[in-house]
């Protein structure tokens, strides 16, 4: 990768008028250019370069002898900054006018303006954060829920970089040993022991398998877990929304202005993003014609992770109940049956409860039993998961490769059992190197990391 | 007022997803509350209120053992900082969630949240700035052009408080010789001489004029002057604007992400916003039907500063145009001949620019002549008249009070006249100096304040 020594800045606060704006300047020449528009106070000069590191000056911006704002600047010195080099962050008043302003005076100074992710890129290629914990700060930023927050921190702190760099080191190691043999190939030693190498390749594959397996888990606690609800229309489903939401909001949110609220069909139970899916059209199985959208309700039925199967005591027998669902053919199911509130108990009890008690009954309109689904759905997705299992695959970069790693690892195994020669396996086992290393981005392409750092904000 | 003691915490960043956002905690706990929740890298506590003021911290948000984000905090020590309390910004990973997350926790340790303007509001208080000074941040926020950035800079450096308070020197110094007479009252003693108090009034009439009269000027300057454009359909209306806007675009916009191009009517010509008003409709001044929306026209024209009548060179006679021009009946206008690249220069020349030389002769769409238009409206409005005037009003409640104290003033004046006592004097007087106080927020009342400080955002 061509390493770009220009000083770089962008605004590294969300867009739009506030109370301030905080502006970044970050390469060689940060000091150089920020003292060239910016005076203490009194209108002097002064000399950044000389400050210490980690210190705010109150100053400033000027251009052309007119000034622009007063502003706040922070000083980090090379190495000890997010991007390893010397930069400057502007704390100024939150006008785009303002912004802008400073911004191009900097860019009339010498810096350039930076592109989508170039801070970060820059922290990677000054070795200040490896590819999976860059990854993670992209993830962190988008984070939404605590599960989400939490997957990202866990990866930024390095959890999944620590397990797969053991992968690597073991494997570097064997790797070492076999192309040592291949420089001895006429003397046909083996300093590489195969049993040894079998035991390691059964080992890491124990080890990556149950990785590889966390990335279903980890991708939908991380987008938010899709869940369809099925049923007639008018059987409630959207009451059963706004019951959740309800139920939610009250403890969530004391904060004014939580953006979820706007989201009408995403939920946050105990940290965790449900996605409910729209499926209206179910009821037209036996219409030809609409039989489209009917397959497009099943095709949706198909990627959620969940089904909430609703439908209302009053309108349906259990015989008919018990048809539907067996109709639906769908790995996670919950049956709910709502308007309970229509029937009286003993009606209830004898018609549905007495025959097929593991359903949730439920009245969204009188808030009844809503804490049933809720702690169901809590039970089969809960950010425990993240807290107990310290890597949890959520990134398709990652789950691509280590799928790759494997399958390599796969071949080295078969390799062994067929009694290989060294330099086949060699071939194996640097495959197996080479994906493992493009996760942590020991190998990188330039490719690779503009395809990573493009979805980035600028800024970042 | 009553003077709030508690510690508050608001976004002061932007809403929204970036790459940064800052969290701003100020009060007289600040550093306590921060304390609870930040520790150090290696998860040790920092004891913040031993730190030096101006310096950067790096660390950890957590709450109840569980990490939040990784962060940088700068502390201010009072009487150093911008409220002057002791202040802590805490520059955090800019994802909704985790802004909320972390003022969420300072709420919880003991902050509440920050009513809009509190932050300013208390740097008042603690006489870091006057009224004026503080109303001007929130203009200097809210600029979106160099003119508006220019007035509100020139505000909270103190351009209009210092002219206020000399004036309200030199009439305290007087009141306070008339009020001395009055302790005196039987003695018919002269403290402050009659011709001299005259004379005063006569230069602080002679000075508050034409800052009142700056008003007018100011006004439209911060909030962009309006300018309607006159004329039949077809005569290439939104050609001229686009031509305008073209023009200024090449000029002003290296960097990306402009926001002025989303609004189409208005255009910043050489630092200053001309907004241009819709009057589809004045051709039908002849129809009874339409003419309610021909006095809407009518309305709009008369609150223009500008009038730009446009018609097309070939549709029009010079007889009908003059005809047209003298029914209008505006200050300031501005006539623009359209479409000249359809008549060659013989027959132009003939028809208008013999008869009518004082008229703009443009073709919008060839760009010819566009320039012309920009020029005069840069001659009749320029950031100059900022520039070569240091108090310029652009605040309503500046105006108001001002001209009440020229009331005030005009009262003394007739008093001193017909020869009034000191104490009807005084009286006059004191009331001239309650309208200046009020400027200068000397004297103040809650419901002013509030009034004042209602508008900021939350978080400044």
């Amino acid at each position: 990768m061509h390493f770009d020594k220009d000083t770089i800045v962008a605004l590294a606060t969300a867009p739009g008028t506030a109370a301030i704006a905080v502006i970044r300047l970050s390469g060689t020449s940060a000091f150089d250019i920020c003292n060239s528009v910016f005076t203490d106070k009194n209108g002097f000069p002064k000399k950044l370069s000389l400050q210490k590191s980690h210190k705010l000056h109150y100053g400033w911006i000027c251009s052309d002898n007119s000034l622009i704002d007063e502003v706040i600047i922070s000083i980090f010195k090379a190495p000890h900054s997010y991007t390893g080099e010397n930069t400057v962050e502007i704390s100024c008043h939150g006008s785009v006018f303002i912004q802008q302003k400073i911004i191009q005076v900097l860019i009339n100074s010498g810096a350039r303006p930076a592109k989508a992710g170039e801070f970060t890129l820059r922290a990677f290629l000054n070795r200040k954060l490896d590819l999976p914990q860059a990854e993670a700060v992209a993830d962190l930023i988008a984070s939404d829920s605590q599960a989400s927050h939490l997957l990202a921190l866990n990866q930024m702190r390095g959890g999944v970089s620590q397990k797969i760099n053991t992968f690597r080191q073991q494997l570097i190691h064997f790797a070492s040993l076999i192309e040592l043999e291949l420089d001895f190939n006429e003397e046909d030693i083996e300093f590489a022991n195969r049993s040894d190498l079998k035991q390691l390749v059964g080992d890491l594959q124990n080890e990556i398998q149950p990785i590889i397996l966390s990335f279903k888990e980890g991708d939908v606690l991380k987008n938010g877990i899709p869940i369809a609800i099925v049923g007639k229309p008018n059987v409630g489903k959207s009451t059963l929304l706004n019951a959740l939401l309800d139920e939610e909001k009250a403890i969530v949110s004391p904060i004014p202005g939580t953006t979820r609220d706007a989201i009408e069909d995403e939920i946050i139970i105990e940290g965790v993003r449900f996605r409910f899916i729209d499926t209206a059209g179910i009821r037209n199985t036996t219409d030809e014609i609409e039989s489209i959208g009917v397959s497009k309700t099943f095709q949706k039925i198909k990627h959620a992770s969940v089904v909430i199967y609703m439908f209302d005591v009053m309108e349906i027998t259990p015989d008919e109940l018990l048809q539907s669902i067996s109709e639906l053919n769908v790995k996670q199911i919950l049956v709910v049956g709502n308007k309970i509130d229509c029937l009286n108990g003993t009606e209830l009890t004898k018609k549905f409860i007495d025959r097929i008690p593991e359903i949730i009954y439920i009245s969204a309109k009188q808030r009844i039993n809503i804490h049933q689904i809720s702690n169901r759905l809590t039970e089969l997705y809960s950010i425990d998961v993240i807290n107990k299992n310290d890597t949890v695959l959520t990134n398709a970069r990652h789950f691509e490769a280590l799928k790759k790693t494997s399958t390599a690892l796969e071949r080295v195994n078969n390799g062994l059992n067929s009694n290989l020669t060294g330099d086949l396996l060699a071939a194996d086992i640097r495959n197996a190197l080479l994906h493992i290393g493009e996760i942590t981005g020991e190998i990188t392409t330039d490719d690779l990391l503009e395809n990573i750092f493009n979805k980035f904000c600028i800024g970042k």
